[in-house]
């Protein structure tokens, strides 16, 4: 069923994705969809949920800014994959409450499991002490996020690792090390 | 009658905005708003090219980190803003081409006008010789959208001094100065 929403979303979009056609690419009665989802945010929010129980992890090159890179790498590719299934999600999540809550969710949990990332790189003496590792990651990867949703700029091979390269020189320079007072302050 | 379209978007957001509520709020003919502007992602397109039509500049504070810091306050102050115009403008990105590619304009254009803050700096001598504006610009914004607009996290105060300061410690460490080849490397 999760599988014919994906294909219907990457076929169709938003606009083309309905309890309908869901039912009927997947072979089931319409009613027992509307019956398990209520709607196509219902569906969507599953999706993401489901995408989510994997067992993913990032990847482990030796170094922060190499693991940065290929962590931003895959986000890229899987921005330009065709068709556009994960562009197509966030795009949804503009649409529907409950596919954002999911999409949220789903960030959440990514980044949580790139944490041990900056606490490999801790382990290895690459940053200062008390780098605030979910800083750190949302600056590596925002540009990336930034480029292909927001700003609609086609991939650049080169901003993976530039976004990394950034991310870890200001690692280095103490960006994310600041004193935990400082997140109190206002301003 | 773009003024009407804003507080139709503010108040009903992209799913409520039609152009015969348009047309009613700005008291002309439904007909004249049909002809003008074709569907509703016209009027969105010329709304936000309307946007982009002023004399905006961005903050001069006497330093990078402080230039920075305060567009970003800029930036959060406008997307937290009520009724949330920016952000529903953003969103109908999503379901609009032609607002898609009107708010291309518009950051193109923002992030044109910025430019000066890096040149202002460079003429400072706080940056590294031939540093890239533009990828500093986005690597100083690209943390508060990424929160304010996909992660839809509340805004944070200690977020636009943050990523300011992120970004100024990575551009004096030379993360925005790389040789021109290396644009065009692979990978």
């Amino acid at each position: 069923m999760l599988e014919a929403v994906l294909a219907e979303l990457g076929e169709h979009g938003y606009d083309g994705l309905t309890m309908e056609a869901v039912a009927a690419r997947a072979g089931v009665h319409r009613a027992t969809v509307y019956r398990r989802w209520n709607d196509v945010g219902g569906l969507l929010a599953d999706v993401l949920d489901a995408a989510g129980d994997d067992d993913w992890g990032p990847p482990d090159t030796g170094s922060l800014e190499g693991d940065l890179a290929a962590l931003n790498q895959e986000i890229q590719t899987a921005m330009a994959a065709e068709p556009p299934i994960m562009a197509a999600l966030i795009a949804a999540s503009f649409r529907s409450e409950k596919a954002a809550r999911a999409q949220q969710r789903l960030w959440e949990d990514r980044y949580t499991r790139c944490e041990i990332v900056v606490a490999r790189a801790a382990h290895r003496g690459e940053l200062p002490p008390r780098t605030d590792a979910r800083r750190l990651l949302i600056a590596a990867t925002a540009p990336l996020y930034h480029h292909l949703v927001l700003l609609r700029t086609p991939p650049d091979p080169a901003l993976p690792g530039h976004a990394a390269r950034t991310a870890a020189l200001a690692a280095a320079a103490g960006a994310f090390a600041e004193p935990p007072s400082a997140n109190t302050t206002p301003g």
